[in-house]
């Protein structure tokens, strides 16, 4: 038999987590008075973490720092088993509130409910380092150093700073850590018997279905691509419309294209083409070169896979029909990333009990969780954001969803704990 | 009874055509050592006016510079009919030999076989100032200061120079002229009969079509606008297909319609989308805006505008299908300057029993010919370019185009001035 559903006080979580994110956005806490900027080993950083040690401390955790900087805190000793909550606390550099340290603050507040109610979970809460390739410009980094998801060679000399070019290890070192070390960041995930990140969903679904849950089945399969194609940069008085090699018609037609593909590939599939150049970019010049870049995603490898093979064909026939040449060049591949079974139908049986309105259904980002999911069953939570708006100081999110996220969390690692 | 056709030594003409060109191609005419790069008041400019100047005295012209900078040379007192002939000596600042020049040194030799041959013809050489604005940031400066088409207190304030931003009054006298007497230069038209420039085409019709002059019967209008499309940033991963508003989309049915409307106008308008940006361009979000920046042109008024009148409405209705709004802004209207038809039938005339293939046509690109031709009766030749690349240090022509140039000029000139 699961555990009876448990309410919590959610107007006295939600204030804890109002409290928290706008203490966390204070000058304190980003490099920048218009947005918030924090990425590794700078002082705001430095601060959030502190904050975070401080918060968990006061209520009985043990926090340490992996030798790179990820924040592990935990009421257990390590190795035990235990359940893991959190996100990251790092922000793109023109960044919200609620990206990532609404997860760690909901992680938290998870924490401090646990221990105020006695519930006597083990929990263990996670701060990743340098989600959002910020500092370094590599994404997932504290997750892909932790999960060993990286060449020792690339991380010691490849992964630089944006600022000053200089390299992680040095900056890791500068910052009082162990970069020697990096291999023992595995054991952060001793004992983790699941794991639940609560992030803000990043899009408007949730919002424009009136729900304030999304339980996350899958993180999507993510496929980049760049295509360029050669015309003729002739003068646009000078040449009549019979005798130009214009490369932005065949750009605009593959915009449109991939829009159609990613269309007919059905609900789940996406392809943007968010990036569009002509050169040389004058307007008395027909484009001679024009660049497109591309971004698609599905949880089906096939499906993802095929639009990207469909605008590949598409626009070396669109652009042969004119006379010019193409140039497809796929930058990256990264299959879907399914959650774990039991932790999803654990959270949805809990948003479920909760009586709020909820859907499942996949995450269009990457996220941390997708490099843990291989090591720690492992789900996901979405709360609504204002207009899907994120990664710009305008995000925002409901504080109250982050108390009902909490309350959920916790419902759902009791069954979790319950069916071991 | 219009004089008999009389042919000329085009291989000597073309030599002597060659040497100038390759002349002024030389380390001390321009200040780029990748391309040609001159304009005006810099020493490579000075010494290309020179180089003229030189060459026309040698032959007995007068030559003078006018209160900006104007070359003039005349084999008849100021005043007295004469017929014009020349171009523009400045380049853009990744130029070739050819433009602009090319029409300089071919009026230069149709000055030395006048006297060469003792046709007695009275010629008039002009090389205009600044028609590339690559000094100034201002096309055709030196013909609308000539013809009286600027703004005092804009010339004297606004025209500043692109690499010190100091103005063009202060350069100009530091260069030793005089642009409080600017008013002035409109004398330089005094007499003026007629005016023939000869220009490299800057299209590939001659070349495709194996023809080596072009008969200019009008210099097309031009309008230029930009259309900016607003849409909507979201997550390019958590925003499914139906929930976008995606500015790029809609940029590119624009780009489309453009290129379907100026088609549909019929032969002799254009229409080419030369520059298109998307906002913020990262492969990740979808365009939450687009920037297009059109050059519509025909001789026809009601046929560029038309088209732009189509293109707006069009991007104005595509827009509201997917929720988004734009905004079209006109940056300029310059309806088409029809040539002289004297002039015109007088170069075709000649064009004609010179046996050598050449059509009429309009002209795509601007020219310091539509500033003068309100004044004078004007008309221009043009000659092949190599896959009518212009701007750029491949440009190529052929001298002995040039040669035949001469001929034609020179016989229409004498049926001209028979005719007076």
């Amino acid at each position: 038999m699961p555990p009876e559903y448990l309410g919590i006080d959610r107007a006295k979580s939600a204030e804890r987590i109002e409290r928290d994110i706008e203490t966390l956005a204070g000058p304190q806490y980003t490099t920048s008075s218009e947005a918030i900027r924090r990425y590794a080993y700078v002082d705001a950083y430095r601060n959030t973490l502190d904050y975070f040690t401080g918060e968990l401390e006061a209520i009985g955790f043990e926090v340490f720092e992996d030798p790179v900087g990820n924040l592990i805190g935990r009421n257990r000793p390590p190795g035990e088993t235990a359940y893991g909550v959190g996100s990251h606390c790092d922000s793109n550099r023109n960044g919200g509130k609620y990206d990532g340290t609404m997860g760690v603050v909901v992680g938290l507040e998870a924490c401090r409910v646990n221990e105020e109610l006695g519930l006597g979970l083990p929990l263990q809460l996670i701060s990743f380092l340098e989600e959002e390739s910020s500092g370094f410009g590599e994404p997932l980094l504290g997750s892909r150093i932790m999960a060993q998801r990286i060449d020792e060679q690339h991380l010691r000399e490849g992964v630089r700073h944006l600022d000053d070019g200089r390299s992680f290890w040095e900056h890791a070192k500068e910052a009082g850590y162990d970069p020697d070390r990096w291999q023992e960041c595995i054991h952060d995930l001793d004992g983790l018997a699941g794991w639940i990140e609560m992030h803000i969903e990043q899009g408007r679904v949730l919002q424009d279905a009136g729900e304030r849950l999304g339980v996350v089945t899958a993180i999507v399969g993510l496929l980049w691509a760049d295509l360029t194609i050669y015309g003729r940069a002739d003068h646009a008085g000078g040449t009549p419309m019979t005798l130009r090699q214009d490369a932005g018609s065949v750009a605009a037609e593959v915009t449109l294209e991939l829009e159609r593909l990613a269309r007919e590939a059905g609900e789940g599939t996406v392809g943007t083409t968010g990036q569009c150049e002509f050169k040389p970019g004058l307007k008395n010049v027909i484009p001679g070169e024009a660049h497109l870049g591309f971004d698609i995603r599905s949880v089906d490898a096939e499906s993802y896979r095929g639009v990207a093979r469909g605008v590949a064909e598409f626009a070396q026939q669109a652009a042969a029909k004119r006379g010019m040449q193409v140039e497809f060049v796929q930058r990256s591949d990264s299959p879907a990333t399914p959650m774990n079974e039991s932790v999803v139908e654990a959270l949805a049986a809990a948003a479920e009990a909760s009586g709020e309105p909820f859907r499942r259904m996949p995450s269009g980002a990457g996220h941390d969780t997708q490099v843990i999911a291989p090591h720690v069953p492992s789900a996901m939570l979405f709360v609504p954001c204002k207009d899907g708006i994120s990664h710009d100081p305008s995000e925002e999110a409901n504080p109250a969803d982050g108390a009902l996220a909490v309350e959920v969390i916790l419902n759902a690692i009791r069954s979790l704990a319950a069916l071991r």
